[in-house]
This record gives structure tokens, C-alpha cells and sequence, in this order.
């Protein structure tokens, strides 16, 4: 069964009500999970539990509420994006990371490369697959998986991030269509690194073993602008949080983003591993694992929690 | 000459910076004003003096600050969609809508046909023009061009909002392109009105004369619930409100609306003729006028003025 | 059963050789006519009975061998884009006609927009709706119907070609994505004609009933380098013949036409009337009827048919 | 000066008189060639000397008529495509060759990938990068390099054939496009063979150094059924012939296929070296050299060529 939103009498300050809501959540995702399938395009992937599901929420008053799966471990796939993009943004800047790509929702899948090769030479967002290429071109011309994994790490303030050799290992063997894509930048001439490095840096950080609950922490440091709120440590410029979060908003959904900010309003990024990782500003991170996906690769129970707890906690950015 | 941003000693909180600041954004927009040039699709809007420059913000709490062209009256052109979309849900509901149109960013041009044809029958979002013509389709059936133009009244809280004739036979004697959309639609078996009726309404409710204090007082009423702040009635159920703001903020910069939403970051709506109507929740309602265009069909000095502004009173939805 | 190619004793210069030919390939048609269905996006062409089938070869010495139903009457449908553009040629020349629509196969269906908004703001070829709406735009300017239908009636040499009423109303009631197209080609300033004249017209050419003998005819007269041979009479120029059969070969069989360009090598051009129209230069004119088509819209039918004889009686152009 | 083609009283059968036309289409192609410019894509296509012109005619009947630069060797480029299709009907019959690899022309340009992501997984056809890619990685698996060098020679009746190392090596150090294909292809899982080896095969086929007399000797074997007039040896069956040459008629010269059908109307290839190809069946093989090409990848001086011989010779297949 699933929980519904008429609730005249709710009081979204009530630590017990957000307990209670927090777990209808997680109910009406494990539920809704049952209509979703695992990714198959990577055998690795195709290994996950269907039925797993988990969420983990965490406040910048330091409380964490959590439910189910929140520790088994999964790869991050696109939500390395976000880290992706946020090096890009600590290291290079604004104006150099975006004169390499654009800002704008592509309104394609996410493996796409028909606008890649029809309206403009510059992948349309970070969020992307070509994009996200893209900005590790960049990155790769001074960074090695080490720096980069040092620098997740902090991002999600979660030291035990570790590469998954097994995801790794498939998705190098079988990512023909991201070789395409690094190939079709290169032929444009506007791919800023070696091909190979770039691809090579770029499947290994898809296949960063995260959980829930650092997703969660994912969540929580873009809502403190970018600080640690446990070290009280920046660990990217507040000043580009919004851009990251925009971004997150704008086309962090695949093509399903433009809904997924109506719905739930929440700027926040999915990966084909069954993650989510969502940013409430000022109030909370969370992290969502399901592997079961639905047919524009997003996480069936993910989304379903996020709605609940956006609609009773008031979650959704514009009201 | 352009005011920039560093400003360590500013208080945002204070009435006479807050003044200040607008007036700059002013100065700013005007300035940037020459950078642009007059769309010249139809002939009618050829005519605007891209030199025109005007910016009116009004607060929740009744205080108006405007400067420049802010009388002028001017066709809404694109802006009209956010007024269809509105009706749409008023009248026909949430589900119901959203059975006709998706609301997804598309990418492309706010005229483009390509995904129409290849990705989906159902048009994008009701903010390029395929999906408003579909909106429109669905309101076409029981609303006649008197019923929209007194929703339009209340909506914008402006009764002196009349049909720019001149603009209206411009727009039916040029709009080839919406004809051949429309057929398209139909040909789908999706368009839900007949098709001469639709573009009727269409092109009248592009052809509405308003000036920036009617788009100022449309964003006020968006970022207040739906509400008239004066008479406290309710023009649209504050339900829907999350969803028009969203469709906004993802769709309502025609293809720049991703590097608007980065570099603004407010829910935000423009047309050809050289408006453009924000909304800051619970806050402002921010009309502009500058008909001086860029490539993508937005006021260059609406987006400096709103950029200036966005910065320097922070209002930024994601930080 | 088909009839199979290896047969090297075969004598084709032996007339009863060439006459069981021909009856193989209608029973061949007949049997493949099997695998296909009768075209229903209007609802006069599904009321055809998809069994039929009818093969009629006229060969310029005088002679007709035919079987099966080649008395029955069926609307032209594409097959008029031939006629359409040998007008054009006749009364507007070559230069003409080729500043307003290219010559190049558009590897898309016969009924796409698709590089039309991307590619070129001119049609691809006279073979596509597209172009022939464009020519017959051009000819709108001074023929009427009575004008074309008289062409046509010469170009076919049979004057009992009359309009089908059932088929022109029920096109001009489906026609929604013609009309898509031809607003499409005003908005781009290409359009010659009127809009709505210009459909009339289109749509009328593919309503005209004919029979497979009309096409045999037509067929015959593009293998006599336009010239009537019962008559003498030249009925366009024999330079412009090339024209429309390197334009039948490249682009008349919708996008199936390099297939049927290997397969068959004849120059032909079919309609989902059913029909197919083929001139085997110097030799023969062959029509066939088939309304069972294959997915690509082509007669299953009647590219059985031409296969067969295509191969025994050695009518490859290319060998 | 351009010669014309008005000349009532030519008698095309006059052997002084042939060699004439051939002559005025070499000065004719000679005076064209000043409006294109060499191949830059490369940087040793970009050292070829735009003024050079040539051209080479062969009959059957053993008899060569030549002018100009007929020696110069050059990259052969594209026209490889056609020995390696030929290779591939050989060695692998035509169901094989085209179950993995379509038959239709494109209406893209001939590095085009929007079909391969949008329409099809198979390339559209074999004259294409991404189908010669295609018809190279199913050859690759049972033929190296030295094989495919061998059937060349054979196949264009010419043992100096050899590889131009230079350009082979620019080609593999620039080709990320076509990389970026044979991934794509793989990705879909359609490529047959392994894709370095299948690219580094098709690298060094496009570096084959010809001249003009080789191009004509293809052009003769294949006006000779597949068979050398010379030695009476069949290099490839009669039976594959029709295919070759239909397929270059339909899509042997880039996206400008279709008007060079119309104006010539000989089933031909070019190649970016600025070479072409052409067989007239039975009478001649052709084969012009002239690195200026036009917009679309032709050379300017050979289509002028071969537009001249082909209306005072009467060569165009379509009368």
C-alpha cells in the first residue's frame, strides 16, 4: 500500500511526524520498487537485488533517520557527475570548466550524441555522458584517479569510498558507446585531454563503491554551500553551489528531469547503480539505493520516497 | 558602463540599497540593451525601439520600485504559455494536462518540430510552441478568446490588458510554422481542438498588450500562492503553482533556460516582444521590458538586469 | 510456390519464353501479395482487397500481355509525382524546377519532415511528399486540375483516367501532415504557390484512378524517350526523360529504392494505392497491382513480379 | 572556356570525334577545377596541387585515350569502398555481406553517424564510412592486409598499387571519427570484426596510391562483368556486378548522388584524394584525377569531365 498526501492535520516540525513520513518513504519505495527492473547494459549491474531498497536522510543539525538498505555498497555510475563537476568547478573555475560545455538540458538519454553531432560541437551538460567526458578531459590533464578520489571522498564526506574493480573491469569492457563519444569530441577538436586517460578516469569513477548513506552526505554537503558541517571544512567555493545544484535540477534526472522537478522539486542526481543523491538546502541531504530502475534509467523506489517526503516535508523548491 | 558584483559591505535587507541595486540593475540592462536587436519575424515587432529599456519589481508587502519603459505597452508573445498553462490546470487539472503534453526540456529551438516527429507525438512542455498550441487545443473546446483574455486580466491583476490588433493579424498572416504545427498534431491524432480555433486563440494570446508592471504583478501572484496580494482571492489553486514555477524554471528561457536557471536562478518567463516575468517566492514579482533580443530570442537587457539583481539581492532559488 | 531463377537454358528473345515469364511473375506477385496489407491511414485505400493482384507488360512493338486484375481501377497515389514533375519539366524547364526542390534521395520515409527543418529549407527530391507538394506549387500558378488531369491523361495515354471522388475527400480530410508539410515549406519562404490550392491540386493527383494497363502505358512512354508511340506525338521532351528516370531510380520507391535498385534495377515509382509503374528503356512499360504492401509502403506483389522478370528477361539497367 | 553541348551534327560513333569530346572534357575539366580546393581534413591530402587534372579513358576493345596528369599517384580514399565491398561479395556472398549492412542511400553526408544513433543499427549502405567500416570488420576476420592489397591489384588491373604510408599514417593519427564509428558500431553489436584491426584495415585501403589509369581500369573491369579483358580472367562473378554498380549509382558519389545521376548519370565513385571512377557497361572504364573538390567531397574538374563525355558521348544509363 502507499501512503497518500491528504493530511489537513500534518506538522512538517514535528520530529516524530518526519520519523513517521521519513518512513512511509521508505515503505512506498520498497513498494513501488516492484515495477522497476535492475540495469542490464553491464553485467555487473545486472548482479543487484531488485528488491533492495533503502533510504538514508540526514539534517545539518546532525540527526540521521534511515531505513533498509543504507549500508550494501553499490557503484555510483552518473552521480560521479556531480563530483565531476564540482572538481571541475574547485580546480578550473567556472569560465574555463563551461567554455568547454554547455549549460543546457539536452532533452536526450543520457548516452545520447545526436545533438552532439547535429546542433553543437560542445557536449549540451555535465550531467550528460558526453559532458561529463567532457569536464574529465579537463580534469585529467592534472589529475590522476588518486587526486580524484581523494577529492570524492571529501565530497561526500565518506572515507571509505573504494573503486569496485569488478564494475570497473565491465564497464571498461563494454563502454564501445562512451569510446564513441570520447572519439566524436576528439574528431571535433574541442576534447581537452587524452582520450584514453579521460575514458579511463571517467569509468572508474562511475564505478565508486557509495551507499545510502553517502549519497545522503553528498546530499548534505551541497546543502551547507559546500562545508563539511561536521569539520566545518569547504570543500568546494560556496559561491558555485548553485550552479551545481542548478544543474542537478535542471538535468540531473536523465530525460526524465523536467517531470522529476514538478513531482519532487528537489535538485538531485541518479545513476544506474539505483542511487539518488538529493540536496534540500539549508535542511537536509539524502541519499536513496534501488536498484530497480524504470525506462529513463532513474530509480523506481528513489523517486517514489523523494515524492512522498517532498510533498508532507515540503520539500519542492518552488512550493 | 556595468556595476559588478563584489560588494562585501552590501546589506540586502536595507530599503535604500535594495533601491539602489534595482536602479543599477537598470542602468546595467540598458546598457547591455545595445548588444541585442529587435525580433523581426513579423513585422509588427520590428517596429520596438530596441533602445527601450524598463524594469518594475514589486513586494509582497504592495511596495513598487520601477524604472524606465515600464508603461509601454508591448505584445506578451511567448509569455502568454505561462497564462494557457495556468488556465489549463485551473480548469482541467493537473492529470488531465499533463495526458496532452509532456514537461520535459527539449533542447531545441522554442519552434522546433524535430522531436515532435522523431522522439515523441506529444510535444515536450507547454513553454515551446507545439505544446502550447496543444494546451491551447484542450482549453479551445469550452473557452472562447473572452473567457481567456478575463483569466488572463486576473492572472496578471491588469485590466487594461486589450488584444494588440495590429500584432494579432501580424501573427495569423505569419505564422506558417505554428499552422504546419498544428497539422502536425493533428496529423498524430493528438491535437485536442479543432485546428483553425486553436491557433486563433493562440496568436490573440500572444498578441495580449501588456508592459512590465502587468508582468511584474503576474510573477507576484505566482510567488504568492496564487493569490491576489490586494483582494486576497485565489486565481489558481497554490497547488499548481509549484508545477508552473517549475515548468519555468526548466523550460521558460526558451534554449537558454539552463544557463538562465545557473546564472539567475529564478523561475522566469520570456517572449519575443521583449518581456520578461519573474518570480521570487514569497517575495518580489519582477517585470521587464527591453525588446533588444539575443540569438536564442531572450531580452539581453532583461537577463543583465535580472542577473544583477539575482546576485546582488540573492535571489538565486538554489543559493 | 515461386519459380527460381536458374534456368540456363532460357531463351529470352523466345516470345512464349517471354509470356510464361510473365506468368510466373504473376503468380509469384499473387502468392507474395501474401505477406503484405493494404494501406489504412485512409479509409478508402483499406477497402481494398489485399488478394488482388495484376501485372500487365507493354512492349513498344505493340504488344500486351497481361493477367490477372489489370482492368481494376485503384488511385494513383505517389505514382502522380512522376506526371507531377514531367509537367513541371514540360511547362517550367529543368532550372526551373531545381531552384525549387534537389535532386538527391533523403534515405527517410516518403513522408518526413525530419530534413526538411534540419538539413535544407528545400525538399530532397520530387519523389517525396515534400517535393511534389513544392512542384505542384509551381504548377498551381497556371494549371488547374482540368490542365494536369489532361497531362495526365496523355502523359498515361488513358483518357478514361477520371478523379475518384471517395479517395480525393478522404485524403483531403487525413491530409493533416501534407498540410503540415506545405505550411512548413511557406514558413520557410519556399512555397510557390498557394497553400491551400497547392494541396488541392496534390491531393487530387493522387486520387486519380488508373488501372495497371495506365501504368504499363506510363512505363512505356518513359522507355520511348516521351514520345506517344501509337500517335508519334511527343508528349514531353526526350531530354527531360533522363531526368525523371534516374529520379524514379534513386529516390521512387520510397526508402526502399537502393534495395529495389539491386534487386530489380528498373526504374519504377510505386504508390500505396497499390501500383507500380516501371520503364524498361527502349523495351517495355510495366504496371503492376498490388494493395498488399510492405512496411516500407511499397506492392509485396509487385516487387515479386519485377524481380522475377527483372532477372529471366534481363531488364537490370545495370546488368 | 567551357565547350558546350549543342552539336546537331556530332557523330558520337566517329573515333576523331571521340577522342575530341575527350579532350574538350579534360580542358573543360581542367577550367571547372579552379572552383574547389584540395581535401584539408588531412594534412597530406592538403599538399595535393589543385590545379592538376587528368583524366583516362579505356574501352573494351583495348584502345586508352588520356590528357593530363594520368601517372601522378594519389590516395585512392573512398573508392576503396568499392573494391571492398567487391571483396566482401567475393569472399562472403551477398546474403552474408548484406545481412550486416543496408542497401539505401543516406541523403547524409558520408561521415554522417545521425542514422546509425536514430534509425538503424546498420549503416545505410556500403559507400558510406560507417558501412565500409562495417563491410571491413567482416573481412578482417579472415583477410590481413596483404590479401586485400592482392585482390586490389587484381581488381583494378594494376600491380603497382602500393600503400602510401604517409597518408596512412595521417589518416590513423586524425581518423578519431571514424574510431568514434566502429565503437558506435560496436557498442550496437553489430561490428563483426575487432576494431582496431577493422580500422586499421579500412586506414590503410584509403591510402592506396592510383593514379587515373587505375581508376579507369576498375572502371573497364567493371564494364566488363568482373571480368579482366586482358587475361579473360573473372576477378569477381558477373552476378555481383549489378550490385557494385547500382549501389554506386544510388550512392557512390557523397550526398550529391542523386543530381550526379541526373546530369551524368554513369555509376561512379570518388574519393577525397580527388580521384573518380566510372563504368559504362559494356563500352568504358573512366578514370579522372582532380584533387579540387567542391562541397561536398567531389572533385569539381572530374564531374565537369564527366558531365561533358556523358551527354556527347551518350553515356547516361537513363538515355
Amino acid at each position: 500500500m502507499y501512503f497518500t498526501y491528504e493530511r489537513p492535520e500534518f506538522d512538517a516540525g514535528d520530529p516524530k511526524e518526519i520519523r513517521r513520513v521519513i518512513e512511509e518513504a521508505y515503505v512506498n519505495g520498497k513498494e513501488a520498487a516492484k515495477n522497476g527492473k535492475a540495469a542490464d547494459y553491464i553485467p555487473e549491474l545486472a548482479k543487484a537485488d531488485p528488491e533492495d531498497f533503502g533510504i538514508c536522510v540526514k539534517s545539518l543539525d546532525g540527526e540521521t533517520i534511515a531505513f533498509g538498505e543504507v549500508e550494501k555498497r553499490f557503484s555510483i555510475q552518473s552521480i560521479s557527475k556531480v563530483i565531476n563537476l564540482a572538481a571541475a568547478l574547485k580546480y578550473l573555475g567556472f569560465r574555463e570548466t563551461f567554455s568547454h560545455v554547455h549549460m543546457e538540458p539536452s532533452g536526450d538519454a543520457f548516452n545520447s550524441i545526436l545533438k552532439l553531432d547535429t546542433v553543437s560541437d560542445l557536449p549540451f551538460n555535465p550531467m550528460i555522458n558526453a559532458g561529463a567526458i567532457q569536464v574529465m578531459s579537463m580534469l585529467s590533464n592534472f589529475m590522476d584517479f588518486e587526486d580524484l578520489m581523494e577529492f570524492a571522498r571529501a565530497f561526500c564526506m565518506d572515507e571509505e569510498i573504494t573503486l569496485n574493480e569488478a564494475v570497473y573491469r565491465s564497464e571498461a569492457e563494454t563502454g564501445d558507446r562512451n569510446r564513441a563519444i570520447v572519439y566524436l569530441l576528439k574528431s571535433k577538436g574541442v576534447l581537452q585531454g587524452d582520450p584514453d586517460k579521460t575514458l579511463d578516469l571517467y569509468f572508474k569513477m562511475c564505478s565508486l563503491n557509495v551507499n545510502a548513506k553517502t549519497l545522503a552526505n553528498m546530499g548534505l554537503l551541497l546543502s551547507n554551500k559546500g562545508q563539511n558541517p561536521f569539520t566545518g571544512k569547504y570543500i568546494i567555493h560556496p559561491g558555485y553551489i548553485r550552479t551545481i545544484r542548478s544543474l542537478m535540477f535542471t538535468c540531473g534526472m536523465y530525460d526524465e528531469s523536467g517531470e522529476y522537478g514538478v513531482l519532487v522539486g528537489v535538485p538531485s542526481k541518479s545513476g544506474v547503480g539505483g542511487g539518488i543523491a538529493a540536496s534540500v538546502s539549508g535542511r537536509l541531504g539524502i541519499g536513496t539505493y534501488g536498484p530497480a530502475l524504470n525506462r529513463k534509467g532513474n530509480s523506481v523506489g528513489g523517486i517514489a520516497a523523494l515524492q512522498h517526503m517532498s510533498h508532507l516535508l515540503q520539500l519542492n523548491v518552488f512550493g
